[in-house]
C-alpha cells in the first residue's frame, strides 16, 4: 500500500508537507498543493478516515471559469457545465477571466484554494505554456473551445477553421467572388484560425484576398457598425461578407440596412456561433453553428469523469441555410 | 468580553454546538449554524486564533443565485454583482434556482455550507415566508429584483408598476386606445405589479380592458411568436402594445413583420427591460428601462457592506423612447 512517505519521495517534498496537503493548511503554495494531489491519484494513495472534512470541501464543486458574464455565448456554456456538475450532485464556483492572463491565472489559483480540482476553463489570454503547465499538475482541469496540442485530452475544441471555410465556399457556390471579412482586433487564438478557413476557400476557389475586404474591429454592437461603416466607405467593394461572429453579423446588418443595402439582395451575410435567437434577424442569418454548450457538457464530464473516457474532443461546425445569404444580384 | 457561553445561551444552543460552528463540524444544520453565526456576530464575538483556517472559508466569497444562466437579464445582474465582489477581493459562486422553490432552497443551503454568508439571491420561486426565515438567519442575505415589506432592507427591488404604468401612459398619450398587453403564463411576483402598471394607466384614462388584449405565453421566444399569431387570429384588435420583457417584444415584432405589419405604423410596441443591443431591432425599440446591474451592485455592497447603509433599495424604470412606439395610423 502507497504511504506518506512514499507520496512525499515521488512529488519531491516532505512528508510534512503531504500532511499539510492532505490537512489543507494555509501554507502551502497552490502549485504544491495540485503535484502532491497529483501523485497521491496517480499512486491510487488512500487518504485514512482522520483526514479532515474540509479535503473534500472541493469534492462537491466544479470551477468554471469564462470570459466574461454577460454574453449568450457565455451563457450557454455556463448551462451546458452547470446541467454535467448538477448530474454529479456538484454546484458551480464561476469567475470571469476578463481576457486578461493574470486575471485568469488568479481564477485558476482561487479555484485550488477552495479544494476545487475540477475545472473547466475558457481562456482566451493565457500562453499555451501556461495553460500546459496547469494541465499537468492538475489532471482535472479542461480547457474548453482551444487546442492546446501538448494537452490534446484535456482540451475540448471547434474545427474554427472549417466553420469560416464552409461559410465562404456557401458564399462562393451561390456565385459570390467579392467577400469581406469581419474579424475581431484582440488577438484571440481562434482569430488566426477562422481568418485562415476564410482564405483557404477563397484561394481554393482562385480569388485573391483584397485588403479591403477584411475588417478588424473592437468586439461588440459598436465594432460591427464600424466595420460595416467602413465597407460603405469604401464604396461597398463586396457582394457578401463572412463575420467572425453572429453579433458582429447583427450589428453590422442593422447598419447597412440603415443605409439603403438590401440584405441579402445586394449583401449577402453567414455569420459565426448561432447562439442568438432568430427572432433578432430579419432576414434569419445563415451561420456556421458552434456547439459551445454540447462541448461544455464534453468538457465537464471529462474533468468529473477523468480523461482516459472516449467523448469526443473535437467538434465540427455545420452551416446553418436560413435566409440572410442569397445568389448575388445581376446588376 | 463575549464568551462562547454567551453565544451558546442567547442562541439558545449548547456551547458544543457553538464551538461545532466554529470549528465547522459537518454535523451543524445550516440553519443552526446561520443562527449561532448571527448571534456570534450581533455579540460582536471574537474568535481566537486557534480557529481553524477553514472557518474564514467563505470569507473570500459572495454566493449568487440567478434563476438561469443563459440569458442577457441574467448575464447583466452577474457582472453587476462580479464587479462588486472583485473590489472586496471576493470571488462569485454561483447556482441557478431554475425557477424552483427546492432548487432556490438547496443553493441557499449549499452556499452556507461552504461557509458561505454573503448571498445574493435572484428568487422567482420561494415564498415570501421562506425568503423571511432565511433573510433573518443571514444577514448577509440580499433578494435582488423582489420586494418583500417584511425584510426590506434586505431588498432591492424594481418599482414594476411604474414601469408598465409609463409604458401605457406613454402610447395613450401618443392616441391610442386599444393597447395589447403580452404577459407571461408563469406566476412570478413581478407578473402581477407589471399587470397592475398597465390596467391603472388604461383605468386613469378611461378605457376599459378588453380581455382580447392580453395575452399570457410560455417564457421565451416561441411565446412572443405565439401571442403575436394569436393576436393575428383575433384581426390585431390593437393598434399598440405593451410587451412584459423586450424579449417578448423582438420574437412578436418578427412575427407581426412576417405577416406584413408595419412596425410602428401599424402597429405601435412598447418593451420592458432594455437588456438586449439595439441591432437586435427594426425599428430600435421603445422600452422601460430596469437598471438590473446597478440593482444587483447596489445588492452587492448591501451584502457586504452592511443593511444599515443609505443605499437605495428601490429602483425606478424610466421610459426610452426609440422608434417603435408612434402616433397611431389614421385609416
Amino acid at each position: 500500500m502507497t504511504t506518506i512517505n512514499d507520496v512525499a519521495k515521488a512529488a519531491g517534498v516532505s512528508t510534512a508537507t503531504v500532511s499539510r496537503v492532505i490537512n489543507q493548511s494555509p501554507n502551502v503554495m497552490p502549485d504544491t498543493i495540485a503535484k502532491v494531489e497529483a501523485v497521491m491519484q496517480a499512486m491510487g494513495y488512500q487518504v485514512k478516515g482522520n483526514r479532515r472534512l474540509n479535503i473534500n470541501q472541493g469534492h462537491d464543486t466544479l470551477g468554471l471559469i469564462v470570459s466574461r458574464f454577460n454574453s449568450p455565448f457565455y451563457g450557454l456554456l455556463t448551462q451546458g457545465v452547470e446541467k454535467v456538475a448538477r448530474k454529479h450532485q456538484r454546484k458551480v464556483i464561476v469567475a470571469s477571466g476578463d481576457y486578461d492572463a493574470a486575471c485568469e491565472e488568479d481564477a485558476i489559483q482561487f479555484m485550488v484554494s477552495k479544494g476545487c480540482r475540477n475545472i473547466v476553463i475558457h481562456s482566451k489570454a493565457m500562453s499555451n505554456d501556461a495553460l500546459i503547465r496547469h494541465a499537468e499538475q492538475l489532471p482535472g482541469l479542461i480547457v474548453v473551445n482551444r487546442h492546446v496540442p501538448e494537452i490534446e485530452s484535456q482540451c475540448v475544441w471547434l474545427d474554427n477553421s472549417e466553420g469560416t471555410y464552409k461559410a465562404t465556399c456557401h458564399l462562393i457556390e451561390l456565385g459570390h467572388r467579392r467577400i469581406a471579412y469581419l474579424s475581431c482586433e484582440m488577438e484571440v487564438d481562434d482569430k488566426v484560425d477562422r481568418f485562415d478557413g476564410y482564405r483557404r476557400a477563397l484561394e481554393e476557389a482562385g480569388i485573391e484576398v483584397n485588403p479591403d475586404w477584411i475588417e478588424e474591429v473592437p468586439f461588440g454592437e459598436p465594432g460591427g457598425a464600424l466595420a460595416a461603416t467602413n465597407l460603405l466607405n469604401k464604396g461597398l467593394p463586396v457582394t457578401a461578407m463572412v463575420a467572425f461572429n453572429d453579433f458582429y453579423a447583427a450589428a453590422a446588418m442593422q447598419v447597412f440596412k440603415e443605409h439603403g443595402v438590401a440584405i441579402p439582395e445586394q449583401l449577402s451575410i453567414v455569420g459565426f456561433d448561432d447562439v442568438l435567437p432568430q427572432c433578432y434577424f430579419s432576414p434569419k442569418l445563415t451561420t456556421i453553428r458552434s456547439p459551445i454548450e454540447s462541448m461544455a457538457m464534453n468538457a465537464a464530464r471529462l474533468s468529473l469523469e477523468g480523461t482516459d473516457s472516449s467523448l469526443s474532443r473535437v467538434f465540427h461546425p455545420l452551416l446553418i441555410k436560413r435566409d440572410s445569404a442569397v445568389v448575388p444580384q445581376t446588376d
